[in-house]
């Protein structure tokens, strides 16, 4: 579960290239070169930390002499006022990655956050809480990646990785059995067959066609029950459609096995942080730093 | 203000290659290649438009065929049920398009509204709203569209187009007046000079240094109107850090110039959407369409 | 199953850098830049066809006012000897873009083609031909597709979207059953299990571990035969790990469901085409011409 | 004849992209991230090695903590059994970049092993081997490579660097006589000039024209042994157009100076390797994992 | 010699981004949306255009409604206030784009234009004019094209596509012929060899070692003079290091073969342009024009 | 000041992509793999040096065993004949690396040395120096850095962070007046409002509608005095359009605040530089050196 370099410092550089752009003019004026500083990112409220790893690559592509080190790890909870992380190097490149290193750790955290909130209200039925496909564009892989780290799963990552028929290609198929047969007969051995389904008559459809998985969109939980029921553990329930609430302990208490929620990705608020300047050396010498960095990276 | 295509392709493609990646599995399988239909994207709920010109770039991307008609410009208000765009053309391309366009249209609608809705809130007092930094990393440029379509303005676009003078810079400069010294010396004259201000003392450190706009920071309403008493028009006041709410109301009261926040871009809900296939015409012929499709593009 | 532009035009872009990199020097010093031509592609071998759309963007990136027609389909058989496609248009762009076209063409070619040999051998039996992750690095898209088109069936697309449980994840994981909870904890309910199955035993593990689908490593045709009829209709049967070749027959007997080969798509030969120059028409006027393109593209 | 990082690194992202995307879902899920482990790659044919740079270079794309170790240089032959790489590190990492690693160490060593076959065929000979432009969309560069380490020379690496002027070329120009002129007018005084020659007749043109390369289109071995002594050395002469096989030896007994092979690169069978895990360290502790993997990224 | 669109697109992207980047804040704030216009870029001095069909595309990629027509065509003359080409379209997109157009346009001008300067300087000799790899990072190909506008001759493109042993080379090879011999052997055999050459020994050594191309390295003209009499046709010849100035016509007047001059690309002053907006549309209707942009882009 | 990493490595990418591309055909053939060397850098003649950070990753990205150590600092003056920096490594990797480190170090030094002399001349005046947008396209975040570097001021970086309304602005307004008011009710407002003005009576007009600077297109000296004792201090007043020479001493005199100057980016001469091979360790068994240098490495 361990993002690979390669993946996450594409999605940095945009970032930085929006936000730090030709340079940090504030930082740059102000702030003088040889300066070196200690900073504490802390918690401005209490929830799931995740993005340590972008954070740090964040800070790093600025300037290769930060050192960022995790104080607590993805996964894990923090207090309000908790610290998250300490870095340490160069002043200016700290309060330059300052912005882009908290948007990235405190939008994934609060999606953590989110995750962790729902799972816990429901950790006393077999649902378990998935994602949607309704992501924010570019941050895809990341998002999905905080969903885990707050306890959820992964519903398919995209239209190539799973089929799931919804009422369109339904209707286009030309029926529910059309287009199971169609499905099954062009897809990869390797995937299931989902379908929408809207009403009992449909659920009885897609048993005879031997669906896998039934994803019931919209469904109120007595209606999703019966269905539970009729189905009977010939095939997997999905449970799609709810709003982001407590009546989601309703939902779960029927005996689905899994609950789809767009709202984990698309609508959650930032894990609040902030980034504190502490320790400084003011005096260090400008030559001395560049030397110490130049043997540094030729270490590499 | 119109975004050109070369922008938004770049962060269209992304979104693409994220989301259908090696092709859509499930419309491949079960809709035939031969099938076109038309379709309306729809609200389902009241709201404000932007990003009509990305959704129809991201159908487009997918098949040239396809003709988008947006319904309402953005900038306009849909009611509940509303159409908001028209989709023509293979039935294949609308589906696989489908999710992508609409994560777009949802999420910048979504903020539209959210600016709107707090413009109008305050729309008897002299304050303007802005956005701030706090934007999701790769769609800084499209939120920022979005809140200027909403009613609001833009704050700074990153690190390199304004001077942000904040309480790290201040105390790595060596107080506020040196901070400010070191930035009028450095920057390019085309840039006032913006510093976070805590408390009165700092508001006549700040105006004794000239400078250009006070960003006063998490400061309750009645302190605000005595700085804007203090000031007395030497300089912009801009309140920021407020919680989204009625709250907001109160800081504009007090006569400031501009209320900043973080709320409009980093944590909106989605403007619920939906796409409905219309019509469908099934026995186009395949070769035909192929032979047409092949004359448009070489008309280009 | 229809090629996205978005998806080809990256691949053909690389390609053209690659091979016509800052100019086709030999083109643009002996061929008039007013010559107008008319060519075919023709085959110099029987086969299935695979790639027209490839072969057209790869002409119209370099020249906009290139025409290119497919002559046969994708999916459709020539002769030797017969016309495959034809493209009109400058004659610069003609042979600047032949290598590119053709490296395309035939290569995905050559794969459809193989595909349906191996396809056609087998079609009497109920066991489908799948391709492997053996694909050429950053292609893989592409050949996937010449498969679909020869009659195979696509494996997994890559590590992301199934479950295949090898030899290598059972040791890590410290045993076979272990392994197949772990995976039906973690991933998409979405998705299969697969795992690599290296002898009897392992099918009785695999069985118990309730895993959809076998992997049979390079077993013997009637040692796979055993397995067929232990499984009875409890999992998908997959052999993998077999030379292509007339044993593949020997194979598909078995009454296996799929037949996985590596090599439809890391050793296959291109089909031979050929690019002729047919009618040149010398003597249009350089001006006229660039005239007639100015007005062309600004008609888009 | 070492190839840079830099190079590498964009060819590799876009196979890692390809192959693991989103990650590695069966490794995440039954692999522990904690775990460790050696491994070694080995020959399962005789052959020569090319690739290990890219190889190391994708493991360790992935994971940094990465051990890749070659046990044989590029160039070198290995038996069957042999192993030709070590890997150590985390066992997750291992397993994930396993089958791009071998995409293209199998690849590279395939075309390096057959280059190698011919040139050994062509010993006592005076004609060298070259490539073509026939290479795989992407890789040219690596392709080419590849030819070197087998021993071979390599052609023009694209339109951009060498005159060879085709039949086709010749149509358009209006003679062979006159395209050359015309040639020699316009490119770099750097590069020579190369003609396709068809007959006889052609030799003698291409001589009064002065070219510098014939270049053979498809003769039988008595026709390229009479250019061979008409020309004799006023010019360099290639064969081309000759299928793989044993029929070369007849073409270098002319005394051709070189031939040029498509198989080289357009048709290569992987040389066969496979990754097998060695020891395993299922204990170690996963924080202290990731504080050796920090203060060895803060080393860099 | 023409440029293709796929070429020009990437540099104009990255000058788009640079300097558009997230919008034209001052256009998008006082010129009305709906406002066409009609401008022409005129020449403020006499020159030799180069980089039409750049400027056309930098106007079109920010808005395809714009109609952009040369005047006069790359290669040509123009004179102080002459129109170089027309403009029309959205004035917002006129005013957007102007920069970036006249930026590329003035710069490869200047480059053709002093190419032009020179070539005509040294008209009544044999000598050609040849440009060098000292070229502005990132614009090499257009450069090389806007010196063959100007009727000069392009040297190597890149370290890629010739051989040029220089001093250091020799050094380290271990002597010129040693470095001749090694070269020979590992090239492809459509390069020529060129080597620097700093005194008359040299030559001797480099005739002996049959080397294609002597670089004269700033040699005084009367030396030139000698080494063009002893060379006698034996070697192309080629005087490098020399200063853009008079003093070009003595080394023309030596009877040598090329003169290759650094200070074509890495010194040129732009030719000044501007662009003037005539006829103005205020009135049409904005409705109108999206419409009538709808259209015409489904038309593509 | 500094520059990030990630910004360089984009820019030096391309430059190597174009310049080495394939390989450095030349250094690759004749200079034996093994053998290591030291080299200096030296100015052929005087001035100030910026880009040692961009020529260190040149070379870095080439080959990580090279050590690049800086002798002199951006920003300090080099006399002729000093040396600017070492480099120690592989001889290949130095040799390939060379134009292109030299290209960047000579473009960027060159406008650092001429921005110094501009701001020498009117050093005992107001006036400061600023650039322009006439830039190098690709090149602006280099060459502004450079302009800073070397004394001058950075006007905006883009038409993205600060509003300059000039003539065609004016006239698509409707008036200079129109065009502030529309200006300041859309723009952030951290940006101050320039102005082009042409005559005192655009003067009057600037002043009355608050403009906070003038930019004075092209006026002669004594004019630019009036304004300036028209203003009074009620503006900041920049002179622009004029000639790089002494006459910008002329326009110091006058009082004015900023000069800008095109010339300093768009017309600048290289700083001379070569880069010479010292010792040279042949003897340096290859084995030997691939460990040390995978060791190393795997350091990172």
């Amino acid at each position: 579960m361990r993002l690979s370099p390669y993946q996450i410092e594409e999605v940095v550089r945009r970032a930085l290239d929006e936000d730090v752009g030709s340079g940090d003019i504030t930082t740059d004026s102000v702030v003088p070169e040889s300066a070196f500083a200690s900073a504490t990112i802390f918690a401005k409220e209490e929830g799931i930390i995740a993005g340590e790893d972008v954070a740090k690559i964040a800070f790093r592509m600025i300037d290769r002499r930060i050192i960022f080190s995790p104080v607590v790890n993805d996964g894990e909870l923090v207090e309000k006022g908790q610290t998250v992380a300490t870095v340490e190097g160069p002043a200016q490149a700290i309060l330059t990655g300052e912005r882009v290193a908290l948007n990235f750790l405190e939008h994934l955290s609060g999606i953590a956050t989110k995750t962790h909130h729902f799972t816990e209200m429901i950790k006393y039925y077999n649902a378990k809480l998935t994602d949607t496909r309704k992501t924010t564009p570019g941050l895809r892989f990341l998002e999905k990646y905080a969903v885990r780290v707050g306890g959820g799963y992964n519903h398919r990552r995209g239209l190539y990785d799973a089929v799931l028929i919804k009422e369109n290609h339904i209707r286009l198929a030309g029926g529910l059995k059309k287009a199971v047969v169609l499905a099954r007969e062009n897809i990869p051995h390797t995937m299931r067959i989902e379908v929408e389904i809207n009403d009992m008559e449909q659920v009885e459809e897609a048993l005879a066609a031997k669906v896998d998985i039934l994803m019931l969109e919209n469904m109120p939980p007595d209606l999703i029950k019966k269905v539970v029921q009729v189905v009977d553990g010939r095939a997997i329930i999905e449970a799609s459609g709810h709003v982001c609430g407590e009546k989601i302990i309703e939902v779960a208490k029927t005996g689905i096995d899994y609950i789809s929620l767009g709202c984990l990705t698309d609508s959650t608020e930032p894990l609040g942080m902030s980034l504190k300047i502490g320790e400084i050396k003011p005096g260090q010498k400008e030559e001395n730093v560049a030397d110490a960095s130049r043997e540094k990276e030729n270490d590499e």
